[in-house]
């Protein structure tokens, strides 16, 4: 099978790859020199793909290939930035696999009975701003205007870091767009783990974003002189704590596609010679089941309390983030799963953990994903790696899809 | 029974607080205006007791009771200084209770068969300079001349204090004694545990002070994005650490004297959404005998290594510090026991986790400590209190040890 589409992507991705900051990897934050870089490279490729292109207030560049008068139209894409000494593919790899599908299909003389969009949004990653996800929330009508009024680091608002990029931010409510003509939204994404990779799988369906919330939880014990206070008498918080962490573990390992975290800890007094009396740590639970999370946190609740009140120990658990899981749509999860698998390829559904621009999206129309494999799960890292082949195999599919898809 | 002599050390005590930087609780630090203050106090009360009193080069106040001509001298006592905030009892008690012991025998007519000297030395807590223990150090030949060029946080020398306090450091070497001069060292210290309060005994004899060994112990797995690393493909370097937390708790429990203690913990990278990649942590192990030390670092060193290398987990334990056990003389233990218990108190045995002047004194002669109960375990702290019946008992063990103790 030719790779020649995959080589293609691999080309304009090394170009966009070069608009960066300086450094290690891809640095690209929104309305950026980089990301004004970007929007030209993008532009020229979707130009050469047939598309119209205009950027929107909230700064996604959108390239359009009309359809049938008063057709719906079917929106594609992902987000241009990056994290900070990111890698070259996610994000904007879910730009390009979709033009360069379209580019193909043209070539193949297919026409499509809907309007197709390919949209580059600006910011997904929140690196640059306490805030992201603005581009897919304003088709969606759910953005909060006041978050414009949000800092960076060199104390500039996003809305005067738009005004210098030349857009009007005043103009984001005229965004949104009416549901019923859209039909839907389709995101290609790098997995950023090892699941693919692992099982010799090049794509995936995703079944849903993960729902994640997050709590802090504090042990309170008694700290005490280390060589004066005998292991009888200890009311030592860590090692109450550790108990906690494996008690996670197991639970998350004997749970199907719950995820839990322990990523932070920190002990007072938190030193050498002193019993800790104190630890706080971070919990994070992740499930594309709502129920399932929930359940998950009520059980490790009350796990918490056991353990530490066998201790003699206080304990505190409290909820600081929580964010529902995103299900992809049953059609689209059928249709993406049957494009991959007319390509000979077996069609492995998996969660994400991770959140992307379809999160958002969801609130507007029916959502779905394909994830690739990326070489060792590595993401955000100048180590980010596709294969050449599995871009081919994402585009192909992509094309099925197109092809495939009937307005229902 | 009375407890006259008790209230009289709980005045003594009383005055020696207000010798104190501001702040709260006792602030006294070696070579300062308080411990000049404190060294006029101790001076009236060795006067009182019929001491003959002087202040040797390293700064220790001597008061010396003479006894019948050529008969080697017993030495008691403790140290002056306190650490920030600190406590009206710990070492400076153990200077005032020796004392008063000879003040009452003196009232009683007892005479003595050998001298015996009351010592206050400077600097115990190592609090001011990152050195301790130069008074029993110099007394004993142990001390190292280079540690008078060690500054505290006002850049002042350790022989500069000691020049500006009037004091001749580079006299320190003529203070050597002849062990054959000196029959053994007696301390009493309140136990700043809660063995002695919790059992319900006023005093007990310490058997020895605990060697110390420390470790720095880091745990190397991968570091992963906690949304999308499957539970079953993680090499969890906090869940590695959390089992062998409890390894060293379950070992310690079930050793007898053996205290083990992790009290520092640090994640990398240490955020809520990433899984540990490393983590690095503190081992401390305290035991009156260096074979049960020895031998709990080797079985936790193997658990170490068996329970990461399960989990595809590096792991490294290097120790950084260690302080061989020093067992109290046997002779010593037996008649401060036999003093105890004479006077119709249980004579309880119990090892020391913290360090004390005796510990350098053994390098000199055979020690011996009494401990006595403290309320609630605390000392280092304004709350530090010692009962003023514990301090009678001390009083009265201390005198018919006095009375007893036999030139052997």
């Amino acid at each position: 099978m030719s790779d020649l589409w995959g080589q293609r992507a691999q080309a304009w991705l090394d170009r966009l790859a070069h608009c960066t900051a300086p450094g290690p990897g891809v640095t690209r934050l929104p309305f950026t020199p980089e990301h004004r870089a970007a929007i030209g490279v993008l532009t020229e490729l979707m130009t050469q793909a047939g598309l119209t292109t205009h950027l929107d207030a909230a700064g996604t560049l959108i390239g359009r290939l009309e359809g049938p008068d008063g057709a719906p139209t079917l929106l594609m894409g992902s987000h241009q930035d990056s994290v900070r000494e990111g890698g070259a593919y996610d994000g904007i790899m879910g730009v390009v696999l979709p033009v360069l599908a379209l580019h193909k299909l043209r070539d193949e003389g297919v026409a499509l009975p809907y309007a197709v969009e390919v949209l580059a949004f600006a910011d997904e990653e929140g690196v640059r701003f306490p805030t992201a996800l603005m581009g897919p929330r304003a088709l969606a009508g759910t953005f909060d205007m006041a978050a414009l009024d949000l800092r960076d680091a060199d104390n500039v608002s996003l809305a005067q870091a738009m005004h210098d990029f030349g857009l009007v931010p005043e103009d984001l409510p005229t965004l949104r767009r009416d549901p019923t003509s859209v039909l839907g939204w389709v995101e290609v994404h790098l997995e950023q783990g090892p699941v693919l990779e692992s099982a010799g799988n090049p794509l995936g369906v995703v079944t849903a974003i993960c729902g994640i919330e997050r709590h802090i939880v504090t042990l309170t014990g008694k700290a005490a002189h280390a060589g004066t206070m005998p292991m009888h008498l200890r009311q030592d918080a860590l090692t109450a704590a550790a108990e906690f962490v494996l008690a996670v573990e197991a639970l998350a390992k004997k749970t199907t596609d719950l995820l839990a975290t322990i990523g932070t800890l920190q002990i007072r007094p938190g030193v050498v010679n002193a019993v800790p009396g104190t630890v706080t740590l971070s919990l994070e639970i992740r499930a594309p089941s709502d129920a399932v999370r929930t359940k998950a946190v009520e059980a490790l609740t009350s796990q918490l309390h056991r353990i530490t009140a066998s201790r003699g120990i206080a304990a505190d658990i409290q909820r600081t983030y929580a964010q529902p899981a995103t299900p992809c749509a049953a059609a689209m999860m059928a249709a993406l799963g049957e494009a991959i698998s007319g390509n000979n390829q077996p069609a492995p559904r998996l969660a994400s953990g991770a959140t992307h621009d379809a999160s958002a999206m969801a609130d507007l129309c029916p959502v779905g994903m394909i994830f690739t494999t990326c070489k060792g799960g590595i993401s955000h890292h100048p180590g980010e790696f596709v294969p050449v082949d599995a871009m081919q195999a994402a585009i192909d599919a992509l094309c099925r899809f197109l092809a495939g898809w009937r307005i229902t």
